[in-house]
């Protein structure tokens, strides 16, 4: 058996190849398959188009999904390589990490072919993938238990033009929020391994909580507007309709908009996403679960802001983030 | 330490009192004190709520917990005890069984005394609580991977009148569904027990998925209208707007309702909850994981139908449930 990672097809074969991405086994597990599409319609925009990445974010590996279905009957140039399940075992334990190392695959690019299971996945991915693409759409969702409108995210790049090229990619899906995140912990991210090599690479975070029909038919929308603004599919961009409303933003979150549990209790959000909120403005309570005579703990807007995530409604730990605020981003 | 339950204070005080039901400790675990609210005026009906039955279906404890605060201010005349949280270990562990002795609390009624801390709990709670009341309102919501509309349950009961009673008291919660549910599975069911009673129980399915501020609006104002109708607090009851309507529906479903996959892979819905479909009509389907070039597997309605609940995009196993169907409720 191979130790290094190999694609079971050649993506150089002109029009429709689906077969594998084999990821070597290691001492943790044996090899892992997967499964690959590839759309090569010759000379054009190169993109990769992932899923899967957060194994509980299942908006993606069900939208690349469907894109498999529809995009022979519409691409018009270029190359376009879907993996609807990066981390295909994550995908199948509904865990954000892999239930096999435990590992968080967008925190260990580009990976190493001697690594533990995700470790060898990011670095398939790095070494076979990513060569063939100069634009990746990394699908995800925020997961579970959070609440949070269908948006592009890409974090701050230091390279202007490479910044400036990511924000339009991603204001191009027309989807209700395009947001510009300060982000802690980038080191690892694919995001920050793609935009190292100077490529544009979006992330979507497509709502979170439910995967339900509506949610799906958004983050498709999104999608094909991706694919056009690209230039790989032809037709007219349509912001699609998100609580009766059709609009979008471009937003930016920092460090300091984070709210996070000054208590351990149970969290009850108290606004919504896309609410304008006041310096003040109430973002939820905690309610102590060890007596129901203590006071509920109001958690409250630092300044003037619009929400932009908010948590589920579910058992927190002090500390534990519970919205993520934002404001207009300045041209 | 006792080696029986016991309450931290006695459920007889007039007026408002919080305090404990205290769990005793076993082999398993130390003794657990689950937060009790009461509050007793005198004379009239005898309500006893529940939330975090299973700790993954947070809406119940939260809105129990809101209950506590409006409470006092609205209530009229008899007996209300609120336990938001049932479940203690599994809300903190957001897990629907107990992280403790992996069991299902909602399959363990009446409980045992010498059992591990889950029929420890049960049997707290049929001793010292079920006694003081006669009436019951469990608040579920169907947990976080499932779409459904805010709903009240009863399963069918032998007793004629109970039954009749118990249907009248869930449609009192004008929530768009009141639900008849064919259950294959209601032994040891905190239900089962109180019914056996000839108490009268209702269970709460509050939606499932995210856990919102519109999702908790819903549910009070469904848990408001219980206590109007039952005596409790006086107003008017009012049909909450769910989808931009304004509607109540009273259903059955039956074992055949049940709709289950027949392949593991991937389920994408592709109906809404609510939605009116025709026998053959697409529910969602299954995508294999292994490869991308098998063809996607539909799940179709047997017969026409209303869709009661249906599962989130997510990784399922083969017969696992993937959609409720249901239909008029025949007079």
């Amino acid at each position: 058996m191979s130790k290094t990672p190999y694609l079971t097809f050649d993506l150089d074969t002109p029009g429709m190849s689906t077969g594998h991405l084999v990821v070597p086994k290691g001492d943790d597990c044996e090899a892992i398959s997967l499964p690959v599409f590839s759309l090569n319609k010759g000379e054009g925009p190169r993109l990769l188009v992932t899923g899967g990445n957060h194994g509980n974010e299942l908006e993606g590996p069900i939208v690349a999904r469907r894109l498999v279905d529809w995009l022979p009957k519409v691409q018009t140039c270029g190359r376009v390589i879907i993996v609807p399940m990066l981390n295909l075992p994550a995908v199948q334990a509904w865990s954000q990490d892999s239930p096999i190392d435990g590992l968080n695959l967008n925190r260990v690019f580009p990976g190493r072919a001697d690594g533990s299971v995700t470790e060898r996945i990011a670095d398939a991915v790095s070494r076979l993938l990513l060569p063939m693409a100069d634009t990746v759409f990394d699908l995800h969702s925020f997961g579970p238990t959070w609440d949070c409108p269908p948006s592009v995210v890409t974090h701050p790049i230091g390279d202007v033009d490479l910044m400036a090229k990511t924000l339009r990619m991603a204001e191009a899906f027309k989807l209700p929020v395009t947001l510009l995140w300060e982000h802690p912990d980038t080191k690892g991210m694919f995001d920050t391994w793609v935009h190292s090599q100077g490529k544009v690479f979006v992330c979507a975070e497509f709502g979170g909580g439910t995967v339900n029909a509506e949610a799906l038919a958004i983050y498709e929308s999104g999608l094909r507007n991706g694919l056009i603004a690209l230039g790989l599919v032809d037709g007219k961009a349509e912001c699609p309709t998100f609580r009766q409303r059709k609009a979008s933003k471009t937003l930016e979150t920092l460090l300091s908009d984070e709210l996070k549990s000054p208590a351990r209790g149970i969290f009850e959000p108290r606004c919504s996403v896309l609410d304008e909120v006041s310096q003040g403005g109430l973002i939820g309570v905690i309610y102590p679960v060890d007596s129901l005579s203590a006071d509920a703990i109001d958690i409250r807007a630092p300044t003037t802001s619009i929400v932009c995530a908010v948590k589920s409604g579910i058992h927190v730990e002090v500390n534990q983030k519970v919205a993520f605020l934002a404001r207009p981003l300045k041209p």
